[in-house]
């Protein structure tokens, strides 16, 4: 990451920190950091500071974190290009994202070597400043079951491989931090403990685990699942599946699409009620379509048609969505009346926490980075910084 | 019912009463009414009165209320005689529970009209002081959607029809307090309304009623839901069926059979994070075999083999239980965590309310009947009282 020099001073609005919530606050920003929060009638010095001023009914958060992301803007990380990256990174600040992980998909393996090989080094020394940071990739698939492929291409399915992992982890360099597997194949045991020695989130979806094996991938070494509730075994009363493991073990940390299509608002509302703030994450899954008009596009080399906000591989089949994190933010509070605290944990704390991030990211407090989000009454975004530098106004 | 002259005083032991928890206390019991309930300290005069001792550690609770119960020790409500509900009536007693609502079947309506006759009957003039007490009827079906008919026989399903439900419950003389439906049948909302006038609680299950349908139904009067899960619209992401209404809907009360069997004890305890110790109802939904030993028994004039516990129409279809209501109070306990006080709500308190009895029954408080259940330190029956006889010790 390149430093700044930029000095800023966001001031008025409420801050939402991460101990407080400060009317008439400010915070200081100086070379990215955020180095000292506080109330404006204890504002220090000024001079040399860029100051912006917050209207007093504008809401001051932490940078969004979205850990499930395929591409948007016509970009998706499996182009396997610097440029692709760039119009993500460059996007998502307009919908409150300040960092993410490229999230790969179900292709053949030399796809799958390439955008690993590109985002690798993306990361290592081609990320622009005052973009969206990405903090890592997240590998969704090939070693998913195919009843529940979804949109991931059935043809390109493996079994868990280790060796394979091993393989691609060094041609990421190790940035790969979370997987999308199916635990219950075979060699999902042999993956599940690899992961977990070197401190990799290992995630369950696309899965036929019943409740019983996805407890003992809980046991195993899962922390987390994949898009609660798409393409995995559902709440059954006589089996709760990977559902009921999500609900009940309080050892995982859930991703759940809130655009209200992939999940209908009162499950999202009853998941709230089950799995609480203390471990849910907004994640938009959503593909190259975002922030583009309606039309058909290209998902892992299968024609998608997006429209009214719906992308589907078919009549029955949703392929990703077209969610941005700022509606995400939005659709959380409705549908569960959760408070705006709730929703920052959903989308900044809980992810970044997951991804051993939170000493550097995930709310405001000093000495963290200063990836900021200003939301007008509306609860649109009006001002996205990125590393302290203005990445987005409206 | 018939006047008790008996006096009786039962002390020690750990009185769960209405509003407060009692040790070494007393409960004092007059012509079947408890009169006076304190702590043996203060107990004042004691001559004419039985003593019945208590051991410190065991449990004293009010009567279990079962609303959802066709048969027990061989005898069934739809065998439409004295006998059968004697039976009933006085086997019920050694599982802790001492009112219940006997309840119909779907079978052809002269057998309906016969069970309802004689039910009603029963309760005006022939039941037995000592015994658990029939407080009314649940008329289960024949009003249901053949798809999630379960044990119902198909063929005699009939759609919701008023006229022929006001022939039914004069028969009953106005006996018939709980009525199991399908709402979306034809003639379902007319017969919610005509229900919710008189008075009588509606509930869902054997329904296809979609989420929408079945927050439509609670709308126009529905406050029960029988059996959760079983043979209703369960929980999916994009249609939470009539499971999801019962979890996010406040205004039922939720029937749910505890037995292990009928719904897993995971799922029973993601119920009850749901609904809550305010909304469940434990209920047997027991068949004539309850009491009994393995072997095949009838049921609405359909086999049923009951082995280890379950009972079942076919290799899928299970139909009704063998549980027994002490059973179900151990389970929940067990399945959830809950405190003894949720248990008691759960078997005591809710059903009461439901039925609008809980000026006289339900809990432990002046003035109320005298159902009182004794509960060893292994929480298993050790004397039950009902309208202040005893009417079953170990």
């Amino acid at each position: 990451m390149n430093s700044f020099s930029a000095k800023v001073i966001l001031q008025q609005g409420t801050i939402y920190a991460e101990n407080q919530v400060i009317q008439n606050g400010y915070i200081k920003i100086d070379d990215g950091k955020i180095i000292e929060v506080g109330s404006l009638n204890q504002l220090p010095n000024t001079s040399e500071y860029q100051i912006i001023n917050v209207p007093d009914n504008y809401s001051i958060i932490p940078g969004m974190i979205d850990v499930h992301i395929h591409g948007a803007n016509g970009s998706d990380t499996m182009d396997a290009t610097k440029e692709a990256l760039d119009v993500m990174a460059s996007t998502l600040p307009r919908e409150g994202t300040t960092s993410f992980l490229a999230t790969t998909m179900t292709e053949d393996t030399d796809a799958i070597d390439k955008a690993l090989q590109n985002a690798s080094d993306y990361i290592n020394s081609l990320q622009t400043s005052g973009q969206a940071e990405i903090i890592g990739i997240h590998l969704e698939g090939p070693f998913i079951h195919k009843e529940k492929a979804g949109a991931q291409p059935i043809k390109h399915i493996l079994q868990p491989n280790v060796d394979l992992f091993k393989k691609w982890q060094a041609l990421a360099d190790n940035h790969i931090k979370l997987v999308t597997l199916a635990p219950e194949q075979p060699g999902g045991s042999e993956l599940l403990h690899y992961l977990k020695n070197q401190g990799i989130v290992a995630s369950m979806a696309h899965s036929e685990a019943t409740y019983d094996q996805a407890i003992e991938a809980i046991e195993n070494g899962v922390s987390h699942i994949t898009h609660l509730f798409n393409q995995m075994t559902g709440l059954h009363h006589r089996d709760p599946g990977i559902v009921g493991a999500a609900f009940l073990n309080k050892d995982v940390m859930v991703e759940i699409i809130a655009d209200g299509i992939h999940v209908r608002p009162e499950m999202v509302k009853l998941s709230f009620n089950q799995i609480t703030d203390e471990r849910m994450i907004l994640i938009t899954d959503s593909m190259r379509a975002k922030w583009l008009e309606n039309g058909v596009y290209d998902l892992g080399g299968q024609m998608v048609t997006v429209k009214d906000g719906k992308a589907l591989l078919d009549e029955d089949t949703l392929a990703g969505s077209v969610l941005k994190m700022k509606d995400a933010f939005k659709n959380i509070q409705e549908f569960t009346n959760c408070t705006i605290k709730s929703a920052i944990k959903m989308t900044s704390e809980n992810p970044a926490k997951q991804l051993n991030l939170f000493n550097r990211k995930g709310s405001i407090a000093l000495g963290k980075d200063a990836d900021i989000v200003v939301l007008d009454e509306q609860m649109d975004v009006f001002m996205t910084l990125c590393n302290g530098k203005i990445a987005f106004t409206k």
